[in-house]
This record gives C-alpha cells, sequence and structure tokens, in this order.
C-alpha cells in the first residue's frame, strides 16, 4: 500500500465519456482533480459509429473518447490522469479514501463517481467456455472475425440492433434472436435493420432463447428453448451477446449511497447522490434515456455540485 | 393568418444549441418536426470563444451553433426550420397550436420549448436613448467599434468578466463596475482577470452602481452612485451591460405552465414540464448551473419524452 500525501478536490472514478467531461470542467473550475479508470475511454470504444453526440454528425466511439480525453488533458495543470482499478472507497470525516487494484491510497476531498456499466451474462451452459472462442459482447472488437459466417445476436434493445448491423458487413447472415414480440430499437436504426432484412442479411428470430452453447474448439451451434425450421438446433459461429447492461455501482453502495432496483446509483437533477460531496454520472445512474452526451451533461452539473460542496 | 395542414410530432420553439440538439435526436426518432426560432444559432452566437462544450477544445459560439444546426439537418427528411418567432401556443385536446408573428399557424402533438432568455437592463437614464450608441449587451457584436476607448462592463458574474476579457482586445482599458464585494467568475476566467489587471487593461470598481448614461450622439459619461477618484461623475466611451438574463417563458405561462420565482420553467429530469407534452429545455428552465451542453442533453430527454409521449 501506497499512500499518496495529495488531498485532491475531486477524484473521478471513471474514464468514459462522463469521466472525461467531469475533468475537463473541474480543470475549468481550478480543482485538484484526480481520473483513475481501468479502461480508457470506456465502454463508448467498443461502438463503431455515433451519430448522436451532438456536434459531430459522423465519428467512432473511439475518436470520441480520444477528443472528451484530450479535451480534459488541455487542463492537465489541474488534471491527473491514472490507469488504475478503483477497489474500495471509504469515507472519513467529510472526506473520501480510493483504494486501488495496484496498491495507490488516494484522498479527495469530493468524488465523481462514473464506472459505467458491463455486459449482462445469458447464464447458459457453454457461455463461458465459448466466450471469445465464439461468444462475444462487442461486435466492433470482434466481428471481424466471421467473415461469410452465420452468426446471432441475442437481444432486443437499440444496442443489440446496432450491433446487429455493424455485424452485417462481415457476417453471411446475422440472425437477431430475441425473446420477447418485437425488437424496439430507435427508429432510425429499425429503418436500417428493415433494409438488412429486405436484402437478406438480417433475419428476426422473436419469442426464443437460446439455452446452450456449443461446439468443438469454437462454437458451432446452439441450441433453442422451441422448434426454428423443424428443430431445436441451429448451426452458427458465433453469438455477440446484447442483453443489457448492469450499473458498476458495488463500490458506490458500499459506503451507503443509494442505489435503484436497477442496481443504479439514485442522483438528482446536480448529479448528487444522497452522500454529500458524492456525486455519480453517466450509465451508472438512473437516467431514463442514457446516451454518451446525458452522461457529459450530468457529469458537468455533478463537478459544479463538487465545487459548491469544497466552498466554490 | 394561414393555417398549416400537417399535424407535427414535435414543434420546437427555439433556435438555439438546445433547440438543434433536440432536432436532431427528432430526427433520429423518425419525429416529423419542425423548429421555429427567431435567432438561428440563439445567445452562443454572441459568444466570442467557447472552450467548455466537450469534444471541443475551442470554438466560436457561431463555429458551434452552426455544428450543432448542420448535425440537425442532417436528419432534413424528418426536420424543418424556419426563422419566425412563435407569438402565442394554444393547447388543444391533446396537442399545441403555434402561432407565429408572421401570421402562420402550426399543429403539434407536442412541444420542446427552449426559447433562451434575454437581457436584463439597468432600468436608468439614458440607457433606452444610447442603446446601440454607447450602451450595449454583446461584446463580440460591438467591441470592435471601441478601440483604444475606455469602457465599462457592469456586472460581476462569469459571463460579465468573459465580457470584459474579450474587450480588452479592443479597448484602452476597461472597467468592471459592481454592484457587490467581489466579481465571481469561473476560475479559470477569474486568472485570465487577474492577468489584465497586472497589466492595467482591466479595473474593477466594487460597490459601485451606474445611475445614469450621458452624452452626446453617443455615450461619453456615466455617473456613479459614489464618489470615485473624487467624483461622481466618470469619463466612459461605452458600457456593456451584464447584468443576467431574463427567461422568456412567458409565452409556456400563458397556457399553464409551472414557472419559478426567478420566471424560469420547471422541469423534471426527463425536461418534462407539469403540462403533458409540452417539453422544456436549455436556458430558459431552472437548471442550476446553465451551460451550452446541460441545455443540450435537457433537449435529448426533452425529445425522447415526446417521442415516449406519442406512443414511441
Amino acid at each position: 500500500m501506497n499512500e499518496n500525501n495529495e488531498l485532491y478536490d475531486l477524484i473521478i472514478v471513471g474514464s468514459g465519456c462522463s469521466g472525461y467531461a467531469g475533468a475537463m470542467y473541474a480543470g475549468r473550475m481550478q480543482m485538484k482533480t484526480l481520473l483513475i479508470g481501468k479502461i480508457m475511454g470506456g465502454t463508448i470504444i467498443t461502438t463503431d459509429i455515433v451519430e448522436n453526440y451532438p456536434g459531430f454528425i459522423k465519428l467512432t466511439g473511439q475518436e470520441l473518447a480520444d477528443k472528451l480525453k484530450e479535451h480534459a488533458l488541455d487542463y492537465k495543470d489541474m488534471v491527473t490522469m491514472v490507469e488504475d482499478e478503483v477497489v474500495k472507497i471509504e469515507k472519513k470525516n467529510g472526506s473520501f479514501k480510493i483504494h486501488t487494484e495496484s496498491g495507490q491510497v488516494y484522498n479527495s476531498k469530493t468524488v465523481l463517481y462514473a464506472t459505467g456499466t458491463k455486459h449482462k451474462e445469458l447464464g447458459i451452459p457453454g457461455e463461458h467456455e465459448y466466450f471469445a472462442k465464439g461468444v462475444h459482447n462487442c461486435a466492433l472488437c470482434d466481428g471481424s472475425f466471421y467473415r461469410n459466417k452465420n452468426i446471432a445476436v441475442v437481444g432486443g434493445s437499440d444496442s443489440a440492433a446496432k450491433e446487429a448491423l455493424l455485424l452485417t458487413q462481415w457476417a453471411k447472415k446475422v440472425y437477431i434472436v430475441y425473446r420477447g414480440d418485437q425488437i424496439h430499437p430507435e427508429p432510425v436504426n429499425m429503418v436500417k435493420i428493415e433494409k438488412k432484412i429486405s436484402e437478406g442479411k438480417i433475419e428476426i428470430i422473436n419469442h426464443t432463447n437460446i439455452k446452450e452453447v456449443n461446439g468443438d474448439k469454437f462454437v458451432r451451434k446452439v441450441v433453442f428453448d422451441k422448434s426454428y425450421n423443424g428443430s431445436h438446433e441451429f448451426s452458427l459461429d458465433g453469438v455477440f451477446v446484447a442483453i443489457g447492461l448492469i450499473p458498476l455501482s458495488q463500490l458506490a453502495e458500499d459506503i451507503g449511497v443509494d442505489i435503484n432496483k436497477k442496481g443504479e446509483i439514485m442522483i438528482n437533477r446536480n448529479a448528487e447522490t444522497n452522500i454529500p460531496g458524492f456525486y455519480a454520472a453517466g450509465d451508472v445512474v438512473d437516467t431514463r434515456f442514457k446516451q454518451a452526451i446525458t452522461g457529459v451533461a450530468e457529469a458537468v452539473a455533478g463537478v459544479y455540485s463538487a465545487y459548491m460542496h469544497i466552498g466554490g
């Protein structure tokens, strides 16, 4: 354990869009700020094309993350970033002690918690065994291995639809396997899906769950919970699981931050939680319509709240 | 009066950053959208340099507005914009009727109200008489007329400070006249102000009000409410008034939308007002820390709420 003597004005936990935007504003506020993140750029770097961050008609997720990071580092007299994982947060007489995976300990007057989410699992036989050998969570990262193959995306959300659309550029055919009645992407993406269906590149299999993944060294088939084209077994070379995300709120919950039933941190319009000095933003919070832009704005509000808290 | 037959899914009132970002998202949602605005670009186009819209390290207010507008018009199959002023809104059996200055009438299922603010006035003799002849609200618009002149900025906010900083590039000297104890810009701007003070380009006159503006054809002097350097009169060629903004919420209030004591529209985290189908965003709403980025995110939340309201 190696305790850092600096008492930061703000520690940001998380290095995604929200964390970076918060760091930029904190720099402008002349707050001594440390940003700690496990994956620089966060979840957005697994997104191929971003068309809905207002101001940029089209750029990659990596490009957006890079722009936000570069903007924060424009205030590098105030903002420092370290690549490390926060494993524990302690509350101590009006300040916070942050422990990391590498054994560092940092102290801060305030915290902006913007850890995001992780992927939900199907919880079926073969899922762990074949992870990264046919079972994946990121079309952009792993899609190119499936040139001219038949693969599936599991899920009915906008994210699932975007994964399927992206995969059509490599795959022979993409099956969207959804347990519900009808997939529900953003309308603009539904239009794209329908076009791909008409071209025979996408097919939707509704009311269906995958209950097992099988193969040799790699995935070769799945087992459905109902018959499809006369059989429960279905030949596939890959399965991209996009059934939702789990908020990474545990470390906050451990110090008594209020969490809702979905595991999301409850914040108000100032990005305040129930713990004074502790703010949250981005995919880990209880916003109804979560977007990069909404997380960014929450981080800005949270940093302003932190600034006011330490006496602005 | 010329009534348009189209029933829009969404009419956006206001053509600033929030309105444009809302239009872009509405386009993505495949909502038939009309944006009506009096000043294309809104208040931000009077801002010289924007350094705090996350993702753009530095650009002009006009450039940011242009980027947001261009992004919205990337969905021009869904989004139309007209330059006109909304003068009245009526609520009719679950939809809204929008009347404009030019005599047009439009109908919509939902409204996103993002009209912004107008400048507060000092309310002193000479202010109206000399408006645009020495009394101004926009350093960027009118500052270049004051090369090598002595001028004042009235106000103590971050906006006032930024106006003063910008004016130093033309003026001989800029006096910041503030009624309170100490001006309170963002810290990053206070640092810049202090540098200009040390260079003799800015001087702060606290605890002072201007009670009259005087001159010939143009402003030549002001009268303070207390003696400064031995006199109540002070020679100046220009006065830039930056004492705050008044939310343009009247048309919303007229149909029963809840307004707070500051005249701001009260919204929740989904940008909903108390009137179903009527959403609000940007400088006209009751957000504590108002920024371009927070208004943009409110507009995105409001459009999603509108989308859900009309049956998603």
